[in-house]
């Protein structure tokens, strides 16, 4: 007899990004293809820190193991990183550094909800986000992350939304589909929620480099006790271009952190130590270089906005901001990944179908614009134009 | 209010080998302080291994993604080498790198067992196995590892712990923590009882290739159908010195690595690109390497068997082969973990206490010898002799 496998594994979607790279028909085109399907940078990491990563492969130690909670410098460095970044003091005690921010999702997940609680997420959501969560056994309370007049979640729609069952918030921003930026408000009430109904506000940051607005995406490091309340996310995946050298973060209060380590020692025991060795190098070397990346990035924002704006393109920019774009198209009733195929196979553009976040969104198509150059999004809509 | 915490986790105790590295005082020493408490490498990787780190650190792509599964090629070479050691045709296809072999442990138990479930094991078992069935709400039914004249657990007693709510029957072979190294017919009747009764074989082969015999360890992959009841796992963190570097693989059929797949891609998404390049340079070009390095193993195996037959020592050797060293300590009542720590802060010697490994092993202690140069297997006796 066959070994048996588990449903709650079973009746989750094969992983989407492997799906849909599998609708590229191999072979050579006459043009570029445009891959806006998975986030990943489209340069290399810092020549700085290709030679760093060089010489850490030749130093003492980075054969071995680190402590599961990450390099102690790098704890510091990171904590100092998002600390100035909020006008905060974090201690490096609140940091355990992850295998990326997948892993840290991951044991935030794990580490405050079991099998049959519930935990409520805005949809459309990052697609990891759910499969975890529902391969876990744990419930998903869907709220809307956008609504006419606005590209954002509203706390009282998560308050309506809790049962006895719920063990945390999960909110993404900047947001994954959506490339939405929450105001600062915003985030502040549903920390106000999730700390008043004793409650844990997962807050994914992955993207939060990618902002333009140099003022803090939040100020919920200030507020008192929130190590009690708050798990922040974040990956070094994005801008550094680190994303084949896997390392993420979470920070939050110890109570947490204790628990999570039993976890990230089960999946991983550390995460790779040269990659954390690197890292330490990017945080306090390469700001000039990180900066001329943002600017590199707010100019493909620009140019497929401004892209977007021809009023020839029946394709509707929704909503964008950092990293994504998430675009209305124009054949209602068809499914989006119908859409999202034919683009890719009669039209050279790979983006990902919007039944991919969630329910509901089988109008939609994300494009992770950030993949390609500025100089693209004028072909891009001209393609689009063509497949209407 | 604070967040909740999930009573699955709560319950595991913490990591085993940060708790011992507790222990240990700082400051300086007149002796050598003998670490045999975590099984790492007390070598670097090969200097041509650490010298294609630095190449791949500088080759275009090293930044970015890898397929969930990993690289093709590493696929296909690492099918190829598990082939050539049990002289089996293995295809690539049944082959998932993961980001070490905890990792892959974890998505196989997840993959085949629900909470609820349960897992026949034998004990004393490899602490983070333990950890990461409780915190999934897995059952555990343990069976012994080793009894009167025997050092290696019975299909017999596996089959008695069978319910109708168990999954899959772990093994690990060679042992952690007893060392002890499991023959070929013992591992078949476990996997005939598995595929008889439709469970998976979890078949942990970490450390594999310091078993002395180059017999093949099984002919598991030479079964019709094997595909359908194995999921073998293995490390390159160990052979190869690369534990910092997270690696590992599992093979099984293909059913069970689709589910697999949605379990890593949300753990990591990819193992880490770098190391992936590394191991497809090991896998072709350190066999003289590894040998001269399995020699010394050898070596040590022989050096702490001998220092052991010390008519003055009280502690005595229970199972020992490959990288570990089971020892039952002369101090009937105590437990062990206040004898490991007295060993620890009196002695100089850390080594981890049987209760880590599961229940009934007060009276053990874990050596994992391989740590340590064979030339301190001696001084080793004497400190214990001196403890006792």
């Amino acid at each position: 007899m066959n070994m048996p496998l588990s449903p709650l594994v079973g009746q989750v979607e094969a992983p989407p990004i492997a799906e849909a790279m599998s609708w590229v028909r191999p072979g050579a085109r006459n043009r570029e293809f445009l891959n806006l399907c998975q986030a990943v940078p489209s340069y290399p990491p810092a020549e700085a820190l290709q030679d760093e990563f060089a010489r850490l492969a030749k130093a003492p130690g980075t054969g071995g193991y680190t402590n599961i909670y990450g390099l102690e410098a790098l704890r510091a460095a990171h904590a100092e990183a998002i600390g100035r970044d909020y006008q905060a003091e974090i201690p490096a005690a609140n940091v355990a550094v992850t295998t990326g921010c997948n892993q840290a999702f991951a044991a935030a997940v794990m580490a405050v909800a079991k099998p049959g609680d519930s935990i409520v997420i805005p949809a459309p959501y990052y697609f990891n986000h759910q499969m975890w969560m529902t391969m876990l056994g744990i419930g998903i309370a869907p709220i809307p992350a956008f609504s006419a007049g606005r590209n954002h979640p509203i706390a009282e729609d998560a308050e309506a939304a809790i049962t006895p069952a719920t063990k945390a918030i999960v909110l993404c921003t900047p947001n994954n589909p959506t490339g939405a930026i929450y105001p600062p408000h915003v985030i502040k009430a549903f920390f106000d929620l999730a700390k008043r109904r004793g409650l844990a506000l997962i807050l994914d940051e992955t993207y939060k480099d990618f902002r333009p607005d140099p003022a803090p995406a939040h100020g919920l490091f200030a507020e008192k006790g929130w190590q009690d309340t708050l798990i922040q996310l974040y990956s070094f995946s994005k801008v550094y271009a680190l994303a084949g050298y896997r390392l993420g973060a979470m920070i939050s209060g110890e109570a947490l952190l204790f628990e999570a380590a039993k976890i990230l020692d089960c999946m991983t025991i550390c995460p790779p130590h040269i990659t954390q060795g690197g890292v330490i190098y990017a945080l306090s070397h390469l700001d000039a270089w990180k900066r001329e990346k943002l600017a590199l990035m707010a100019g493909r924002l620009a140019a497929i906005r401004t892209a977007f704006q021809n009023p020839a393109l029946k394709f509707e920019l929704v909503s964008s901001g950092a990293y994504f774009a998430y675009v209305k198209h124009p054949f209602a009733g068809e499914a989006s990944k119908a859409v999202a195929m034919r683009l890719a196979q009669e039209h050279d553009v790979l983006c990902l179908p919007g039944s991919m976040f969630g329910p509901g969104q089988e109008d939609y198509l994300r494009f992770a614009f950030a993949n390609v150059d500025g100089a693209l999004m004028e072909p891009l809509a001209q393609r689009l134009i063509g497949a209407q």
